[in-house]
């Protein structure tokens, strides 16, 4: 049945690359993976990139469909809500849902692509060809081009996959052929990663069962924990303007973080050397007028879509591409081409909803959790799920915790919701005030 | 041949709609106009909403294959160029082709609807119904509802044409039903039309053969001709922030412009009143998952793709999309199910480029034309264009002059064009010390 020997070429083993040649290991393909990077367990982190990541529902439902998601449970810290540090140190705890069981998991990058490239190639046997960016497509051929220290080759294969990230080579090549349009759009602000040590003690500095946010309105501090004790923490700070990258260099930084974030200040011992050191990162949404080409390519994850990181669903959105793919490949027999077209076709209103809806947690983030308002209202939001659990799920909760819900369905019902809440509100200014007769009628029907 | 009983509603007699089903009545079909509007001529414009457009080339060509240009050219004035008024109230004029006939038209958004309006129903007898907006769609048969004054009834067409403007309520309604998402990115500026008074004598006040732009780093002011002598002037500003709308009130508006535009403050004689009566519009961009429904409902023009006003093709686009149409008509024999799903295929590509050269297009209009090197970048590139003509045309030539030249086309040679123009440039500070060799090389072959 399966065509075994088509030639799968995977241009990218980071996590989404490395989770899809697991799939298509699974289902019985022999995936080569070509990865721009030196052989994983050769090399350190690189420096300054986005190395602790926020693992939730989807992401997690993609594992569990591979079956290799207690492997990967080990590797994570749970996080239970979001603590908000105020200017003047009070902390106050925000939890992400109603249950307690709805938590995210803060996973470092470098061990959760490390575990899924051993799950690849010592499991499924799996090549990897390290040392091997993509630097182009061939023109007559339409073949990608590798280059490996220096020697460049065609590949010739039947199916390409271009999992390369956001600044993927696969999809440049394709738009310069006038294969696709893509639009990049730039935030205007940038990061910059920062450490928090384990305290002296050996333990945590702070909780680490939380996602730590220092809210300052249009800029915020964030840190997330990692499994040795450490905290990775993130500047998110405009590029230009009074307070911004620009305007703060490596001699102001100090006094800036005692301004802002006084309580940060004396858990970030390497503040000025890392601000010097560490690149800015840029955040930017990419969009793509298709994602398939001469029925032979397909872009998933970051290559396809990347998005900016305030909701934490970069990975979860590739993870959930390769999970959809799977399907699709079940519901057409292995046959890629209708399998991508409805791959395209189902995905892209999920795509368009999680890319705004990550646009629009930046001002959450950074400004609206510092509302009074806005606690009040999610107080009510899980208040309304707790009585009405078929008919409200908080639009948070639907993107991180019900993978079962599409994102734009989610985005959706945000809709109505903030209309609901709105109305709800408006005369109540504690939980037991509401309306809850009024509630019922606006939740609607199951 | 034809399906002549086919009904076919379409939703907006805007331009787009207007345009549409002159095009539909050319090819047989009796589609059925529904608009929210009073009968236009008895109705004043609506006031500070966008009241003179700029009609270019692609629009020019969707006119012309209804074969109706002729009877609008009578209504626009040309504009070779943009007059950039400095600081100091010196001219400068940056023209936007290198040929005499590359021009773009100032035209009445009012006059031109009416002017369609009118070849729709007296030449080709299409019904148009007046104050009936639409205001959802029925759940169960998936048909739009009209209301008329307070009469609500549910179409039964077996085609619907959304072309009811950016704020769609066809779109609004699919977004609903989870037929489609939508993302609505705002862009933090918005806008107020002030209007120039013809001068004293009768003429222009300012020179009606280009389009002024008052350029100011983060904002701007422009202006474009009217028929009558008036310029319709246009401030663009961000919201909030210490130069906005938010910060700058009816009272210090005076001052400002004095301070700003001080060339321009004594056209506006009823600067302080407009500002305070008339509305900040806002600006963005819409970006839909999908156009078409069931295979039933297909989007356009700004419906389905409302872009920012920087590039002025917002409805060169939609004219576009009318012709795009006729011609997948003409290919798929007026079958619509097959023209719909091509058009959805053929033209995303194009509606994500423009939508990206729009934004571009303003940091274009309110920053870089003040830089000495963009004059320079343009003068080169024009003499590229002389010397090569089938190798090099600017960009913004390709999106403004030649249809022939898809959106994704233009923007994909603009890449290549910056990275052409930054090597040429860089040693040279005059057009005759650019080697011209280099640049053959550079442009390539035919």
């Amino acid at each position: 049945m399966r065509p075994e020997r088509l030639e799968i070429a995977v241009i990218g083993g980071g996590l989404a690359g490395s989770l899809l040649a697991i799939t298509l290991a699974q289902r019985g393909f022999r995936p080569i993976v070509f990865e721009r990077r030196a052989r994983y367990d050769a090399t350190e982190p690189e420096r300054g990139r986005s190395i602790n990541l926020a693992l939730a529902a989807r992401g997690i439902a993609a594992l569990d469909r591979c079956g290799i998601y207690a492997e990967i449970e080990p590797l994570v810290i749970s996080m239970r809500g979001r603590m908000i540090h105020e200017h003047d140190s009070t902390l106050k705890l925000l939890r992400y849902g109603q249950r307690d069981s709805e938590q995210i998991f803060s996973i470092s990058r470098t061990a959760l692509n490390r575990k899924l490239y051993e799950i690849a190639t010592r499991r499924h046997g799996v090549e990897y060809q390290f040392d091997s960016p993509c630097i182009g497509i061939d023109a007559g051929s339409e073949q990608p081009i590798i280059e490996t220290h220096g020697r460049v080759r065609t590949l010739d294969a039947d199916i390409v996959f271009a999992v390369d990230g956001a600044g993927s080579a696969i999809r440049g090549a394709l738009e310069e052929f006038g294969a696709l349009a893509v639009s990049d759009e730039r935030l205007g602000h940038g990061y910059k990663e920062l450490a928090i040590a384990p305290a002296p003690s050996g333990g945590y500095a702070i909780d680490p069962h939380a996602l730590h946010i220092w809210p300052r309105g249009n800029y915020m501090l964030i840190a997330l924990p990692n499994t040795d004790g450490s905290f990775t923490a993130t500047l998110f700070l405009p590029l230009d303007g009074r307070t911004s990258f620009a305007s703060i260099g490596a001699d102001d930084v100090s006094a800036f973080f005692c301004e802002q974030f006084p309580d940060a200040v004396g858990l970030l011992g390497s503040l000025e050397e890392e601000y010097a050191d560490n690149p800015t990162g840029l955040l930017g949404t990419i969009r793509c007028s298709t994602w398939t080409f001469d029925n032979r390519y397909l872009l998933l994850g970051d290559a396809a879509h990347a998005i900016v990181p305030f909701h934490g669903q970069g990975m979860n959105a590739a993870f959930e591409d390769v999970a959809t793919l799977d399907e699709l490949l079940d519901a057409h027999g292995d046959d890629f081409q209708p399998a991508f077209e409805a791959f395209e076709r189902s995905r892209r209103a999920d795509v368009l909803a999680i890319a705004d809806m990550a646009l629009e947690n930046y001002a959450e983030m950074r400004q609206r959790v510092r509302d009074p308002d806005f606690a009040f209202r999610q107080q009510v939001a899980f208040e309304l799920e707790r009585r009405f659990p078929d008919r409200f799920i908080p639009r948070y909760s639907m993107v991180m915790f019900h993978p079962e819900i599409s994102y734009a369905e989610a985005r959706r019902r945000g809709f109505e919701q903030d209309r609901t809440l709105s109305k709800l509100c408006a005369n109540a200014s504690r939980v037991m005030d509401v309306d809850f007769e009024l509630a019922e009628r606006l939740v609607g029907a199951a």
